[in-house]
């Protein structure tokens, strides 16, 4: 490992460990060193809060002048709360900047660099980038796109089912699958799942980590079936979404919204488009969601090509049964040709079940 | 590693390597030593033929006199075509038997040793037990149940499907998979399928392998509606068998066994019953049944417990569809609490696929 | 990985990360978190500058107030350049404060805690305790026994030698070994020779990885032979200490302290006594020594336990002589029972060469 | 794994197995397959019995006919004790022939190839070709040079003594350690150490492991200075060679071999060289030798560019001492350039020492 991976670890470590605590801003981590010390580190904590760099100059102070600054994502050229960072750095004396990667967003990368040129400092750019890079997967979909990363997550028997043929689920998987997921949850800004999900399960859809943040609860209800006495609706441990179609009962709407829950009207009359709700959910600067099901759902997001990242548990169970729930149904791709392939897959063992996770390619 | 696992390994490699080859019979190796050096080796080549004790005693010839013979298996007792090679290792003069298992028939176990002991010979039983013991899973069962080892294997996408909505199933997993579903093939003296999969796939159900041994086809088809020109009708690669009801048609019968094709009748009117199947198997010598298919077939052997082991391939693909058949179906258990969970679990990688196996626990 | 675990091990990445930059006090890191999010992170930089909690707490700023400080060294009880730590913690009204491993001083071990404790704060030690105990090896004795940690470094070839008959020793080990060493000497803050090391092989005894730090070059030197045209002498590039005896030449003296070089004579007329030494340094607040040859230098230390830490490389490399001198030379032991055994210890390949570590029983 | 190489493995493992009990033949192991199924193994027992082929054929009888025989080295072409294997093969009627690796002797490789083809049996060479060549790395050398492979083994301090300044040298290696040298020693079919390590250490140089074979004791002993009471002159253990200079004493000579020892006499009148050792062990077919000091032998066999490969087992210990003897001595190479670099190096850990293993290359 060179001088220069070793900082820019050391500003990678510091920013993967706030994941789930800078939606929607990105996971960014910064070290000055100057003299061959450490003289700062810094890592973005919060949205609306210093960026990394920020941070790291206010813990060097005087002794950032003359440094270099390691960054995992280039410094921003706009004016945010706290200023743009390229001109922080300039205005701090340090003379080299060493980046990982470049902003993501087409229209603005490369002008932190431009600025930090400009003021004649050294800027290197690339170091660890790929690590950089699949780090703030979700950022770098949304900054782009205004769309949300959409991870798909399911626990399932080997045989592919997410319930009984009688819709029995409890339990599928493991103790230490249940609590991956409660961590995925907490990793991601809101998590969907379909009207049929939350009349047979009535799951809180909370996450129950210890630090655990609570996404936004999603639900995809044309017709405004939820139950009143839901428990996404009745226990305010955190937003619940809903969103409807045109052909929506009024009524059950007022309900509901003095219940304390938002109600989206989606154009059409008989389901609810995915694509839409994913442009609203981008609108309203949702960049992560995670999809709990049903089959039916899972379906009409991967049919639209609108899942990024599939994380499924096998428990190491055969349950069978020909009208037991697949946790992937829809009507599903015509020919085996057409299946969505998915690469960079990974399983490993986790309790007694198999962690999988892949990346679908369209 | 102590002398006596060194050599005993050394006979469980030439037994394991005889794999598909010995059946009904055990695979079982050899090794004679004397005066610190070995002096013979053998293994069980095939049913029929002399069992590994004898291989090594003709090798050694003169020098098995005073030596240790290692031997994977409790030497038989009873008179088989080369005789008992209990008898047969106290006349060459062998001065200790070193024996990895007992035989698994509780009958005999134990008759071997009775043997050697009686006629002076020094005996230790368990170098490297358990190894030996799961080599003949397959011997293990069938030896005390009289019923064949039965593993259900399935090629499959993520979520469980088997084929896609229109039973499109061409090809779900990598090319490695599929080779390795023709080892397991060779491995197995039958192989046992429903009639939709005929119909749907008239499959050749042979092994592919350069090596391979080609199973037995056997057919569930209560009303005998396997086409006169399937496969595995008119191809002679391998016997076929076809299980059918007491419903048969019985011009289809004879028809079929002018074909060369033998037709079995069970009792019942309805369906063929997977226990007086897989006990008419037992009786007709058939040891080891690999399960493919379909859905129906696998759940209707699942639920009556008669599946040993399940090897299961996954695509790193998603296919969908609630009417695409997954791998098991039938009824399918009614709460998550009665599924079947497997024990023993191991996954790898094999090409972009995933290899499951696993144990039921009933 | 428990949330008290994943924390305190972001707390360890950053302080390990400042290895060599600290001394003489020890590497501490420090999380602060609040309602399930990292509101401040902080190290310890450098001797004089703010501690690792003061650092994390500057970066908190009010969002510290009701939260969790994690720091992995048991917080200070005694006005440093910074106050307390454990005052300011108490006064930033932290809710609760989880430990890695109390301060090793027996003196003021448990202050820290008391402070905490008495202000109603909720206290937890020993979390991840072992990873920063031993992270600190080098603090950890200079605090209790103000004497430097002693580590003993070779380059060798497999027969234990460091030259040849004719003291040629250019290279011994590989680019990726000396590479190596000098990232140890920079992790140092003296390196230790002998005076015939000095005046045969010239060296400069710096650290030449981009970042070192040059150590102290510490010379003995009984007779006050080595030459003013010394590297060491000359050079400029890091300080020179040298010890003699009472038997110094004075002129000599006069002409090293002239050019800038640091004398100190110890007691006894003969030779340099290597406790005396290991005693100054400490006084002189150096806490970590890197010895680096020769064979009688080694030999005298290891002979009065002065040596806690092995680091040899080994070329994969045969040289021979009776003559060629090893790394470790002197009386030696008499017999080999009462050989010093090393514990701990680690091998790895580095380049071509295998790099040993291990700890001396005494 | 093709079916090429499972069978050419299988046959690799079996002659493996025979290790130390074949010299001065190679390890050569064979399998027959025929029709998919194998008939027939063999392998290599000891020198002067059937060669693996040999005992592959007969085990398949008849079997063999139409079958592939599968063999480790080249079939040999002419007329042992059991003929020429090739004629043996194309008399079996074999159809084709899988072979490792060609004959080592560049007098006879090929032959065996031409013989097969001409009887048109189709050949293929080359299949796990590097596996069996390092196996009969003894063997190779000897076929081709007439002298034997020398192994030159150490149990050292890591300072690379082999003893303390007063000869005390019970025990620097771990029990497991010394083990394994008794492995390697049943391995090698002489031992040779100097007249120093007799008349100091009076050791046995037997094998202690329970299947070892001893090595015949070879003595370098240039005034027939080796005491009448020593174990090797006494024990009757294992044969016992002295090798002396012109120089030596007539009535000492005559007491040692009617004690039964052999007493060889080279030329010279002041040391024994070790080329004319070497030569000489090689007309009376000693193919291996391990070499086991003192510093001294070991140096001069290096110096002589006698060593084939090096085994050294590290203690975790650290003796010291100008004066305590290292495992390589004698003058030594004037400059580090000129070391014996070593190459396929490995290093394991064994107990608490460490192994390593290393080739020179000169
Ligand atoms: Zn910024
Ligand atoms: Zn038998
Ligand atoms: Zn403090
Ligand atoms: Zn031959």
């Amino acid at each position: 490992m060179t001088n220069h991976e070793f900082y820019m670890d050391l500003a990678l470590q510091n920013a993967r460990a706030m994941k789930g605590q800078t939606d929607p801003n990105p996971l960014v981590g910064s070290v000055i060193v100057n003299d061959n010390r450490v003289v700062g580190i810094g890592t973005h904590l919060r949205a609306g809060e210093p960026h990394a760099e920020i941070h790291a100059l206010r813990m060097a102070g005087d002794k950032a002048h003359g440094g270099t600054i390691y960054v995992t994502l280039e410094p921003c050229s706009h004016h945010g709360r706290t200023g743009p960072c390229a001109e922080a750095i300039v205005a701090a004396g340090i003379k080299k900047v060493v980046i990982a990667t470049l902003d993501p967003n087409p229209i603005v990368a490369g002008n932190g660099v431009k600025i930090l040129k400009q003021a004649g400092i050294d800027v290197i750019v690339g170091i660890l980038e790929k690590v950089a890079i699949q780090m703030n997967e979700v950022f770098n979909k949304f900054i782009v796109s205004k769309k949300p990363f959409i991870t798909m997550k399911a626990g399932t028997t080997l045989d592919g089912k997410v319930a009984t043929r009688t819709f029995n689920s409890k339990w599928i998987t493991s103790e230490q699958s249940r609590l991956d997921v409660h961590q995925l949850r907490s990793e991601n800004m809101g998590i969907l799942v379909g009207i049929n999900t939350v009349i047979k399960d009535d799951p809180a859809l909370t996450s129950r980590t210890p630090n655990g943040r609570n996404p936004i609860r999603i639900i995809l209800d044309s017709k405004l079936r939820i139950p009143m006495d839901a428990q996404v609706v009745i226990d305010k441990a955190a937003e619940t979404w809903v969103f409807t179609t045109e052909n929506y009962d009024r009524e059950k709407r007022k309900a509901l919204e003095d219940a304390g829950i938002s109600v989206f009207v989606t154009e059409g009359a008989e389901s609810v488009d995915p694509n839409e709700v994913v442009s609203l959910l981008g609108e309203k600067s949702v960049s992560s969601v995670l999809l709990e099901g049903g089959g039916n759902i899972h379906a009409s997001f991967l049919e639209n090509r609108l899942v990024d990242k599939a994380v499924l548990y096998f428990a190491p169970k055969l349950i069978g049964g020909k009208e037991a729930p697949t946790f992937l149904e829809g009507t599903g791709f015509e020919l085996m040709k057409d299946a969505v392939e998915l690469t960079d897959t990974d399983i490993e063992k986790i309790g007694d079940d198999f962690k999988f996770v892949g990346y679908p390619i369209y």
